[in-house]
């Protein structure tokens, strides 16, 4: 793998590359790590990488590891730069044979990520995208006991994530994370929405196997200067049916990250909270019962996304790599010329599409108050 | 105290009894318990009533108290009935000279609630509404802490109140609860925003001190046949500028009276749960605080609403119980020609004109699709 | 009733009150409230009990109430003064026909309580004890599972009761109820052993209905010029082969009343928490499951000892209404000639004379380094 | 890194695999994966390591590892055989130049613990214990308050550690990881007390920094067959005065992992628990707070070892990765001749010495029923 973004001084890039290593299936051997060539070069010295591997730009990573013989060059990129750079690095990447596994929002815009949809139809090749909140065990258990049934029909789902780390304007406190997170012009047109917006309607759809129809949104920029939406809340419609509501926030101030999911159905509801992704909720109005990661009979699914024995808490890094692992298998799959196997998913370019189409959607909404309906449309 | 419904099969009406009497401030003494005058007198010896006190309909009871010579006739009624008799209960005990506490919603409509306040205006009698949950002392130390600027401004608040137990069609299971409660003659317009909905209206503005400006509902009706609304999500906008959430349901499967509040300002955020009523967080970005009652440092509020020390638990009744004796000791005040002491509130004749006006506005939203915003009129 | 100790500066007196008065079955007719006649009279007083019936001492009370017609007098004393008094207040009035209800532990040391015993049997009356902790329901529905298998045969029972409000020497600042609770003369021969160990070991045999056969004890005192024991660590065996381990303390600081139990069978395991009373776990390997009051298919027994739907919490003080209620239930089937009903137990002086051996085992065993396990006999 | 034990089948071998991997500074180059050589080729193959460094025994490996390159072999052994092996592999590792870090308890007996440190001394080379529950940032956080008086003078410490994987005889169901615990022969002398009671051990004296110096042990073997103890109840006192309980089960049926510890000091208290390892309690009569990784100000071994924001868990890989990464540091100080960041600690050969004494005392105070308090003697 050679990793495109994650400078030393970055966040999520560390995150990815962990993630890529845990399960042994994947080597971290080249990089391009920042836009400055000095940058980048310190990271790879601190990953023990040899220089002639460590690059100035992602362009000339992709070109020269081409050169390299088979079976000693990468074989996919990993993205985490910021946003506005996931779609010329992608493109780049799969146009010259290279799989791509990418950090979320998948592009700048709904319009680069259609695409790049036809850019991955097109060349064949792999392409994840690092929704990495639906890697844990327990969200797997709840997706598939939805599938089964176990809820009925659902009716409601409620999906929150509120944090409160951009209470203040952080952005003008020389913080890095928060600068770009700000700015329009490499983060996309949302903020809060797209940050982590993006994760709770992917999570909410991954679990319930339903999909967003309609949607009336209210974003708000609380800190005065902010150029984006720093909270909002979106009252949903699903096709079926179902009905719902999604917020979040970076001003709710005191929380950590506290990514939530509460989903009923005529027969029963699930809770789950990222903050102890251990647990599973699941009641109905006769029991209530905890699940929990390798107590009793657990689906295929949770039992392909867990490594330890029960009460050995796994976390974040975990959820994450479950990613990494799955989207490895599914190259090697490819390589090999077979069909991955579909115990081991990972979100797609298409999930990719639906966040990108999410974030319009509420802009949309929220700029009209004429209308109180917004359809979602990809 | 003479009480008007609340037969042994009913459930409030034990409450309101049990809470009544709790601080040795106020006995029972009379009642109207049932439109079924055999039922009414079983309830009446079953509380160890003498006969004679126990009447066969609230009209009875007035005027046969109002002839007792003073000393030795109730001093006010306590209505515990459906909600289509608080206002004609009421509005006889007040022009009858009996001061009232009523079960919420206060009234069948908006036009009553607003009657009733004219007619207490009026009379100056002392009119509680039973918005049981800002009995708690922890909510009382919520509102303290807003009230001085612990969280600044406030942004945004999020308050759900999700019940699983109508996810069935009980009213057809000969379910004396659900049935009177989805009946619209005896319930009024709404259904579980009605019921529950009001109570988390109420208590979002209690705790932050602001009020509701405009929302925008999306009220829905899952159970087949059932004649009002088991859900219903609203985004909510307060004056001032804060922003907010509220959700309520009975169709929120497994869950039993899940209550909660979330409440975010500028410096600080404030989570609050009914289930678990003793413990109040407040976290800002550099510490994440458990308040209790009994431990540490309180507000004068939430010290006067405890009776126990640190770690026994009280509930539901004692916070209904917070109610009845704050409203006792106002009745007492009146008695005495003494202004009430304002650290013993309870919720009053005009929260009750907003809990009316919050269910005729979310009805009015939610049949409006072509409006996104109506405003919050009382 | 008629009550014996619990001025308004007392704390259990008015938990006392409270609790007898809750489900209407009792009513506060006379008592002496303090040996103070003026605060024995200022107490009667705050409770609009008419100054003839309240009493000087409570000979005078015994005295005088025998005295008065029937169906006009006391049918029971409650006895809620330091632990001194307990013997001479109950044996009195046993001894003229009332019924007594009073707090723990019995009596100031064993034999006391074995004279108790003997005077209850010879009188037929009704004694109860307020191991108020066994009157939850959730501690109900935990005892009816050990009964009914669902556990299997006990091995491992784990019981605290760690309390942290004597954490600094508060018996010499002025503090009521630091300075009899650690007053050999008024509390007998253990401090925290005797007020919370008993009941940390009532609530083990009462849910496990094991007896603890023999013990290995290390008590201490933390704080510097306390007479007695402030903290105290115990091995336990029970009959039948189970192991436990028992401790309480007062200087666990921090802690507010956190007692708690684990049960563990072969079959599965409990877990119960007093600060939050309302939840009840019941694990096995293959399953875990949170039992709640309302939900679900409970015992009779926690059943018989709840009085709301789900999600409206109740706490210390029904939990102590439970105690009183089954005593009135079963004084009153005395007065009719019939028996008690066993659904409605309440802790008896049997259960005294184990709380007082209990005292007298631990101290002898932390007295003596030579012996390991002191028999428990009592 | 090469690696001893730990083949496809063995759970902790790959837990070591995957934190020594973990931050980048350690690669694995070579293993002896288990005794039978078939097994450990098929774990080498399955970890991409060329066949000429998976090797058939560690005598092997050692050997051979030692005639290769500077810079080309290992540089230290991981050893995570059942216990048996530890002392003969650590020997030799490091009799022939290898640092080692391997997995607790560190030998079979106290004998061999005793001879390591020898060995340890003479090499100066550099020895690590995996006592992975010292790796979490919250347990470094709870070390320092207590260090920096926060807690006052400690007077208490609880530590429990019930798990209820062999509430049956899984030992006789083929189960591997039963098996070995379960066997004298490979396990030593304590069976719970072994596996996890020496944990709960090291963890309150790591917190605490306080030494056990006598303790009074009842040990029980509650499933019919097996050889060593499943249960273990402690009465503790330390160094100085603190007196405390400790508790370790395998029988505890229901319970997971759930390690948990309380301290209690003059000023205040301390609770954690491994199940949700990054939420720290810190109590005292004042206030009580809630402690978080990245969550305000910490102390700079809590900022030491977490990597991620605030909500995002870390957990069981994590804290082990940090053992193995603090390890790493130390063999690049040995390598530079520096001395080690004492920041970045790591339990060493003397914590296995007192692990091993631990067994020792608690099986010594378990059969002797005429002594109550054991010595605690290295």
């Amino acid at each position: 793998m050679g990793q495109i973004g994650g400078s030393l001084d970055a966040f999520i890039g560390a995150v990815h590359r962990r993630a890529a290593i845990f399960d042994h299936e994947i080597e971290l051997v080249a990089g391009c790590f920042s836009q400055s060539p000095e940058k980048s070069k310190a990271t790879g010295r601190a990953l023990y990488l040899p220089d002639e591997r460590v690059y100035d730009s992602f362009e000339q990573m992709i070109l020269a590891e081409k050169e390299r013989p088979e079976g000693d060059r990468i074989d996919f990129v990993s993205i985490v730069t910021p946003n506005h750079l996931h779609f010329p690095a992608a493109k780049m990447a799969l146009e010259n044979g290279f799989h791509v596994i990418c950090d979320k929002p998948m592009t700048l815009n709904l319009q680069e990520a259609k695409d790049l949809v036809t850019i991955v139809e097109k060349t064949g090749l792999v392409f994840g995208l690092t929704h990495n909140y639906t890697g844990y065990p327990m969200v797997k258990e709840a997706r598939d006991m939805v599938r089964n049934g176990k809820l009925g029909p659902i009716r409601k789902v409620v999906v929150e994530y509120p944090q409160g780390w951009l209470s203040k304007d952080e952005e003008h406190n020389d913080y890095k994370q928060a600068i770009w997170r700000t700015d329009p012009a490499r983060s996309g047109a949302a903020g809060a929405m797209g940050d982590i917006g993006t994760h709770a309607e992917n999570l909410a759809e991954y679990i319930t196997g339903l999909k967003i129809s309609e949607l009336c949104a209210d974003l708000s920029t609380f800190v005065p200067g902010r150029q984006l939406d720093d909270d909002g809340n979106v009252l949903l419609r699903f096709e079926g049916g179902a009905k719902g509501v999604l917020h979040a926030s970076q001003i709710s101030n005191g929380e950590e990250n506290s990514l939530k999911i509460y989903v009923y159905g005529e027969l029963g509801g699930l809770e789950w909270r990222q903050m102890e992704p251990n647990t599973l909720l699941y009641k109905t109005q006769e029991s209530q019962r905890i699940i929990r990661p390798s107590v009793g009979d657990l689906s295929a699914a949770a039992k392909a996304h867990g490594r330890l024995p029960a009460g050995h808490p796994e976390g974040f890094f975990e959820a994450f790599a479950n990613i990494y692992r799955n989207f490895a298998y599914a190259v090697r799959a490819h390589m090999e010329g077979r069909p991955a196997d579909p115990l081991y998913d990972f979100p797609t370019v298409y999930d990719g599409v639906r966040g990108l189409a999410f974030i319009d959607t509420v802009i949309a909404s929220s700029q009209n108050d004429s209308t109180k309906w917004t359809k979602f449309v990809e």
